[in-house]
């Protein structure tokens, strides 16, 4: 037997539903390539709730979790490597992509890892599969060999560095899929985490306006607190924009946007990710308009690096901050986890 | 008054619903930068056909016509250029842009010339207007100052040249809106003119299959002549594609498009320039798949001169001759236009 398979950790067990519970397990032995992490801060991202309300479906028992920043404890034999190509050693804090890719699949070579045939993600593999130890909300994790795994900058602290992961890096695919964004005038909509910081994407970038909307008020004016150029009701117009940035997977709300787009408009879909009614499309419209629609899921690995630029640029500019709640211990994490997605601030855990 | 209205030229009158009537009219005097065409080879465009059943709304009275190839017979005040930057002479044989566009409004400063705020047009200008000779549906036609002008490489006859104005040069402009088609997987949807000649652009440019849908066995076995790798029945399975070119307008060509692209696909819609039903989207399939529908309209300059190439380096593999029909005399412009729009071959007219 393994001398580490006496040395403990906990994590935070998924059984299905609502149940979860503190469950103390061995640290396993890592196998080449892979990185044991200790979670330093883990953020609570809307599709856990979504999974634990049954929206979403994931193997249980699991333990969830993917958004998170941690400290390398261990790298397992021939050591791993950062995005920068550096080698990862114990002490270095890091963030992880959520996507871990077989780089050798059709999809992989043509650039989307994201959707690789065999793609495995951080906190959502099965408790009694080859990774048991795949989420965050635990006092450690182990990242396979493979994952994209980047050094977060001194100057990044904790609680901006552990949404870098999910939310931050998913806008920056976003951002990237609208196109050049400088004297742009751009429409987001949904003022919840992943639009905020879209809206200091698009601002990072040169946007001309920034439009914000959400049936929100209380998030309408953080949107505009982090530079929001407009942030009209529902029931507002939002005139008209070259870029729409659809993140809150409502299909009125995607229509919305769809209404919005001047001639060679670009709309990016990045919210609907659940179940939702479908959207009328006029064909002619999008023609004659030459407009675009484009989907976005999940990120590539340059993304992730792309997160933390965007954090440590505006972090002394932007309350990133008030996004995040003050930490909770991990016994909280069910308890955090039957909140309502898309709630800002964004829940924390400290294992 | 000016010598030159002495000179009479021949033009088909539009004037309204199925009315079409030979008219001579004096020749103009020539601006600066306008150029007097003669009209070599006309073809009859679907649009025009739409114009005359009342689909689609156009000024009249008018010259309607805007397919053609035609010879230089003069150069207004101070010359015209090419599209190659070299001086326009008498005896040039060229082809032209179907837009005129301003050049300095903020759509044609965004390179979206097609969409100039007051962009003129060949053949869809009122007789009665500034610029009264628009139309190919005559002996002679007037292009402005600002339009594209294209000599055609003597290698491409009239019969290959005509179209290329309009229908190569949209289907270049759709095609280039598909992104990189090497090794990728098309589908392409309506096999009229604009549908086989986005099978010869597809496999030059390295499509590694080309499926191509009609409703119309005939035109898919043309399809099949051009290049296509299969021609399924409207009923028949068309498989998953990388790439959908819809040429049709059809809405539920458009939606059986959509759903045959797979992870990372890409929709063209080109054919949808006449209102028709809304088309479901599904959000979440788009979000998930990274799905993108983008829409064209006209084209660009450049466009014109790549069509002109497709035509060149093709013209001994594929049996373009076949997609236009024995040159018809003027006085049959009207006769040919009460046609049922997509028709193959397209029929050509010689003033």
């Amino acid at each position: 037997m393994d001398p580490r398979s006496a040395v403990l950790t906990t994590v935070a067990l998924w059984e299905g539903g609502d149940a979860v519970r503190l469950v103390d397990v061995p640290l396993p032995a890592l196998g080449p390539g892979e990185v044991l992490v200790r979670v330093l801060l883990a953020t609570v991202c809307g599709s856990d709730r979504h999974t634990v309300s049954g929206r979403r479906t994931s193997p249980s028992p699991s333990v969830l979790g993917h958004e998170a920043v941690g400290e390398v404890v261990e790298v397992g034999p021939g050591g791993a490597v950062g995005d920068d190509g550096g080698a990862l050693a114990a002490g270095d804090r890091v963030v992880w992509g959520v996507t871990v890719a077989c780089g050798e699949c059709d999809r992989c070579r043509a650039g989307r890892t994201a959707k690789c045939r065999s793609v495995r993600k951080v906190g959502h593999e099965a408790f009694d599969s080859a990774w048991p130890l795949s989420g965050t909300y635990a006092r450690h994790l182990v990242l396979p060999a493979g994952a994209t795994i980047a050094r977060v900058p001194v100057t990044v602290s904790d609680t901006l560095a552990a949404p870098a992961g999910c939310a931050t890096a998913t806008v920056m695919a976003t951002v990237e899929a609208a196109g050049p964004l400088a004297g742009r005038r751009v429409l987001v909509s949904g003022a919840g985490m992943l639009g905020v910081a879209a809206v200091v994407a698009a601002r990072d970038a040169g946007a001309a306006t920034v439009v914000v909307t959400d049936p929100d008020p209380a998030r309408r004016d953080v949107a505009a607190r982090f530079g929001a150029s407009a942030t009209p009701g529902t029931d507002e117009p939002v005139g008209t924009v070259d870029v729409a940035i659809e993140l809150s997977g409502a299909s009125q709300a995607v229509a919305r946007c769809l209404d919005a787009l001047d001639v060679g408009g670009r709309l990016v879909l990045a919210g609907s990710v659940a179940p939702a009614p479908a959207v009328a499309l006029d064909p002619e419209r999008v023609v004659r308009g030459w407009l675009t629609v484009t989907g976005v899921h999940n990120y590539e690995p340059r993304h992730l690096r792309a997160a933390l630029g965007l954090l440590d640029r505006t972090r002394d500019a932007v309350p990133w901050d008030e996004l995040v709640t003050p930490a909770a211990p991990l016994a909280d994490v069910g308890a955090l986890l039957t909140g309502p997605a898309g709630t800002a601030p964004r829940a924390a855990v400290v294992p």
